[in-house]
């Protein structure tokens, strides 16, 4: 193809017309079309559903999931997992800008970027020697392509960059959670909001997000005592319960005991079957926020009507207008939600 | 299990506690906890996206199709495609109603249930042999059960079975795309309206819904030329335009070129891989309304995120309060409606 497409059609090397999310296999040459801009990786930091995925694959053998992220960079030209479907970020160094690149990015800046790896031509060059394959974030030399549809941005100076990538990476469950919670606010109801996976990445954010954006009472779930301690520490949450959230109604009567059900559910686990129990969860007329990637969309569809709830099922968009800027700005003034993030990291 | 529980969690029979929906099988015993129904069953309809791929396993073999179903259900104790995930409903008569039962339904009655094959106990007794395997609708001998928590609706005596049925099946797309319409409408601007498959069942309703609603201007996308002059003839679109849905810069540009951008987006396709084509063709500050249960959760989470669009993402929640009378009602008064159904059913 010799015309570029700002969706990054022109890379897709399927016979079918696929965007690039969907294709097998993308190009990944490093001459540039006119539009693109080329990244020095330095850091990828995958999906923590993915990574969950790879490591209960691979019974935790670190080699064994470096060996699996590489086979598939390299038979992709991409790394997306081929059974939650999903990828992750990187964080590198601007090597090259195309002429015609409407992004605004220069030489030499550092940049994260906030396009999905699934849809990121990606070559490794260093067979990722500097990862032991036992956390989600990986050193990694090489270089990948953004299209002129693909969103970046800089790194802060004021913020350690592990900590910037992990909070980025997680950017679009906050800034939605807001947009929900101001919603029902603006309608003059301020929502109770519960948080599954209130204790994580995601979950703490969307927590202060919620807080910021005028909740009326924030129920957090967890799935052990220890991540319970840690968030009732954190201040985020007005009650912690401690659940298993694959079990529907073990999830339902927790979230209801503690004030529930809830306005506003938002789900943050990275494990498979806990679409039932947040639709019982959720009170009638309210809404579900779906930010798993291990979500089934005909479990959550077939599952509110097999009980036939009233809610509203979003499917968690990752890109929301000036997500990376609240999702820092909530980890720059809550201390909560960075002493949260700075454990996850140590 | 000694005392029922409202969602069906005392028929489940796995190891974990999973609702009826997420359960490998479901106890089909025909004798009653107090707030259940029996139903001796008379036809199913299978769901369009689970039909399609059993016949394209099967190469178009209605016998293999046939023993695939029978299996299917023998093995789980319901009726749910392991590949699409979904099932169908069914048609039938009240046969025992149980003392604590708070459906309101009466012995005698004939009845669709409202909630998905895939959560409902089914053991079928004809090996269905009044199927040729070639059809969604498959007449069946047999008995099925409903749960204190779930739905049916008496059949209308002011219409053929069949048709009632084929209504019912996916009464919940007109109903939440009505409902999705309104809040445009209600903020102040009538809003462009694609609906993905508008030849369809699912999506000639909601064309329908979306105009009694308010839609301003509504574009049918379909994928033949017979198709088209079909959708043409009843007069629900007011441009109809064909082109693969799988195609994300197709339908974009159809779309696009109608009319469009969309400001809402109704899929209603039952093939996999339109979730990129649909965001593509949604204006930014849009909704996408997935009804196919052959969406991909991480294709539409990613593919929205990957362009940067900002567009709301439902999952179309099969229960809408009101949603079959609401349907019956669009097909009642829409001669178009009523013409592309019996085409369909013919």
């Amino acid at each position: 193809m010799h015309q570029s497409d700002p969706t990054g059609l022109h890379r897709v090397q399927d016979d079918a017309r696929v965007l690039p999310q969907a294709a097998r296999r993308l190009d990944t040459r490093p001459e540039l079309w006119p539009d693109e801009v080329r990244i020095r990786v330095e850091r990828l930091n995958l999906d923590a559903a993915s990574f969950r995925q790879l490591e209960q694959e691979y019974h935790g053998d670190g080699g064994a999931v470096r060996d699996a992220v590489l086979a598939i960079v390299a038979d992709r030209g991409k790394m997306q997992n081929p059974v939650t479907g999903s990828g992750g970020m990187l964080i590198g160094t601007v090597e090259e800008v195309g002429p015609e690149s409407p992004l605004g990015l220069e030489v030499g800046q550092r940049v994260a970027t906030l396009v999905s790896l699934t849809l990121t031509p990606l070559v490794i060059t260093d067979g990722l020697a500097g990862w032991d394959g036992r956390s989600e974030q990986v050193p990694c030399a090489g270089h990948a392509i953004l299209f002129g549809r693909s969103i970046a941005a800089a790194l802060p100076d004021d913020l350690p960059t592990g900590l910037s990538l992990a909070v980025m990476d997680v950017c679009g469950a906050p800034a939605l959670t807001a947009r929900v919670v101001e919603q029902y606010v603006a309608r003059g109801r301020a929502p109770r909001v519960a948080v599954i996976g209130g204790g994580g990445k995601s979950g703490s954010l969307a927590l202060a997000a919620a807080r910021a954006a005028g909740g009326a009472r924030l129920i957090g779930v967890v799935p052990t005592d220890r991540e319970a301690a840690a968030l009732e520490a954190s201040g985020l949450a007005d009650q912690v319960v401690v659940t298993d959230a694959r079990d529907p109604i073990a999830l339902r009567d927790a979230v209801t005991g503690a004030g529930g059900p809830a306005d506003v559910t938002v789900v943050c686990v990275d494990v498979p079957g806990c679409e039932g129990g947040a639709v019982l969860a959720t009170a009638d007329g309210g809404t579900v926020v779906f930010f798993s990637m291990a979500t089934s969309f005909s479990a959550a569809a077939l599952g509110a009507e097999g009980v036939a709830a009233d809610v509203t099922m979003l499917v968690g968009n990752g890109y929301v207008p000036g997500h990376a800027a609240l999702a820092l700005d909530l980890l720059r003034t809550n201390p909560g939600v960075r002493t949260l993030f700075e454990e996850r990291l140590a």
